[in-house]
């Protein structure tokens, strides 16, 4: 689709026929993705975007670089979400290749593989799995009975998938209309999984915006987990039972977080952190290796002595 | 059946042979219904019923309205849950038409669809999806893999339902025998959802006892939802992930709830009221437009003001 | 295989060639079972094992007793993972007994019965449930759609297990490499559920690594609650939605817990106590028959009080 007709669609005048494939971030936009500026604060990746083009208001136009087009809109994610639409993959593609399955991998019955899709050797997929168009998987996996791999996921070799599991559901994003109508913000994204990842029962991994929600090597994921889209889980980190990541969490290597702790969206965990269960995380922690309590989280030696402190008013 | 043939069943003597649909409130049930009695609170919604008969302990029997008779019982609430098994619909009817299937919809292969089933146009149903007797679908609507809507359930147009997600479970319900078993409060109601909603992946919705649990136009649920019994979630909410709701909780127009937030049971939220994440509502909140965090909940600027005095009190 | 076998396997000098049946607990461990010490607080266990043989380090290795063999390692628990691999069942059986199904039992479509199962009379199996290998199901049960119920576990009579649940699924278990590779417990055990137990949607209950995880008879459990590998769940206990139990966690009878409350690890719950919504309990609770709130947990009643408390600070 050109910058045109995607402009004609949302009803914002621009003439220039560059071909766009998708939308992004303005960070990781290219010369072919088009991006938005919603938030002030992201004033400076603007000014130093590749996008082709963003949906931006008139009082920002002036910042966007001059190789970028300025699609000018009172309500640029607005825009954005409609632009969405237009890129969303189809739920499922009609024509396409036969599965490809690789040796000693058995496909028990009542699974669904998609067209493209691509499962590697010494894998088994279990009764009422349901693996997507284009989702490969690597060698020497286990997807167990009713777990949902949405199209375009990658899974990386050894690794276990438990019951009831979905990877690759729709992140939660919606632009809001002035008449109180939410619009969805198509999750034209993915989800990329390393090696030797075992993820419980009952969790949801949901698809990232643009790009991926992304889980490293060796990360271990217990039931009932739930990863917003966009998360970036590193190597090695440990997420026990229920607990739930906002979208774009960033948790570097070897982080480890206790059942049902939480954390707000957009933020960064510094390698080798550890929360306690129930910590709620409401800002970057960029110190390696310390131990966190309590919501708001606090050095969990503190959290300890507002406990004795609380004991006292009780006096 | 009738009101004769079912005191019988539960040991209470009564001669009326008026013809009884089934089970409600004090406040919904019609003449052809029974209701009950077991908490004090609702004695007003006694004086004013419209039921046939109400399950009512001795002392309050004088209480009921004329035209409605008295079933005299130490145990109310028991007897209650016992007549509900007779009310209870079948898990699958042998008999009944087959699907009704609108034009341009695709259903997927493994699915099921239940008698009187009725899917609208331009909807996708993808494997393993259940869909229970006399469900109906609208227009546009998409249900991922392995979600489960149980029999009786109905949805509006322009919906999408995430993988695993179970809508129409059975509310939470049981009476206590005083020899300590739990007699289960079969739940006869269904769950009925507007147009334009999403719900996110491996979310349960419960059936109401009686009558239905309500998801209004336009409201965006989240992953790993928990929302109970007859709950009434009104046009434009919003609730994120791991967010629970104890039975009959109302949330007027537009209301916003934060991650693994939960309400408990019985009670109201005024319009475009904001719950913070991990707020816990515990009592009715009547003014609108408010913003709210903490459990107990408390005014969101006073729970910023409390952060602030417990971090002083660490000093 | 012979404990020599199982030595040779692991890189452990050992000349003994007793049959092994699999691994246990210290305390549980039979003459044909392997067990572990780890943690010295199990020390008394070690000096009263009857274990065949116990991977131990050599500061504790006088301390075996004198029919069991002493395996000695640095890292007696990553020897435990290796060794779980080696006892683990496979996924499906390729031979076995076809199904046994009890008179007036349905199985509905999509159903998969793995070999040697049984199902018991009157029991309906619906679209999309998964009943692994060697599964025992009582009678008068209702399976919902899209239930995975994994090999060997075991149901009573009169179970109800709402759609999408899951029973039987991997323990959250895994030794630790000195490289920081995560070698995972096979979880060798299985769920035994008794009579009589109803479980809500989307709830997970992991099996146990050694012996069973144990519902007992009229246990009622709700939505999305997770309970992780060899808890105990004693008769007439009852768990509202989104519940989590940490590993090893026994609830005595007639437990009752509020939704979204928890418990940590390896502790036990006296009979009759009452945990209000969100309590966290952290520690064992031996007194039976008392309300508790809060995280940490307190007396109810204090809990109250400091509600009060807090209140004041902020006057």
């Amino acid at each position: 689709m050109t910058l045109n007709e995607i402009s004609k669609n949302l009803n914002i005048e621009c003439s220039n026929d560059v071909l766009i494939t998708g939308l992004n971030t303005l960070s990781d936009a290219n010369e072919n993705e088009i991006s938005f500026l919603e938030n002030k604060k992201y004033i400076n990746d603007l000014k130093n975007t590749k996008a082709a083009a963003v949906f931006v208001k008139e009082e920002f136009a002036s910042q966007v670089p001059e190789n970028t087009v300025a699609l000018i809109s009172d309500e640029p994610y607005l825009k954005l979400a409609y632009a969405s639409k237009l890129f969303a993959p189809k739920l499922f593609d009609m024509v396409g290749k036969e599965p490809i399955i690789g040796d000693n991998t058995t496909i028990m019955p009542n699974v669904y593989l998609g067209v493209n899709s691509i499962i590697g050797k010494n894998c088994t997929i279990m009764p009422g799995a349901f693996i997507g168009d284009n989702v490969s998987i690597g060698d020497n996996c286990t997807i167990y009975p009713n777990v949902t791999i949405y199209r375009d996921c990658i899974l990386g070799n050894d690794c276990m998938i438990h019951a009831g599991t979905v990877i690759g559901s729709d992140g939660f994003g919606f632009a809001n209309t002035k008449e109180g109508k939410y619009i969805k913000i198509y999750q034209n994204g993915n989800v990329v999984i390393g090696n030797d990842v075992e993820i419980g029962s009952n969790t949801s991994i949901d698809r990232a915006a643009f790009n991926s929600t992304m889980i490293g090597n060796g990360v271990r994921i217990d039931n009932l987990v739930h990863i917003a889209h966009n998360c970036v889980i590193k190597d090695g980190c440990i997420l026990v039972g229920q607990i739930g990541l906002s979208g774009s969490t960033i948790l570097n290597e070897y982080v480890i977080m206790g059942g049902q702790s939480a954390t707000s969206g957009h933020l960064e965990i510094a390698p080798f952190t550890t929360i306690a269960a129930r910590g709620g995380v409401t800002k970057s922690i960029t110190e390696p290796k310390k131990q966190w309590a309590g919501f708001p989280l606090m050095d969990h030696r503190t959290w300890l002595k507002l406990q004795a402190r609380i004991a006292q008013l009780l006096k």
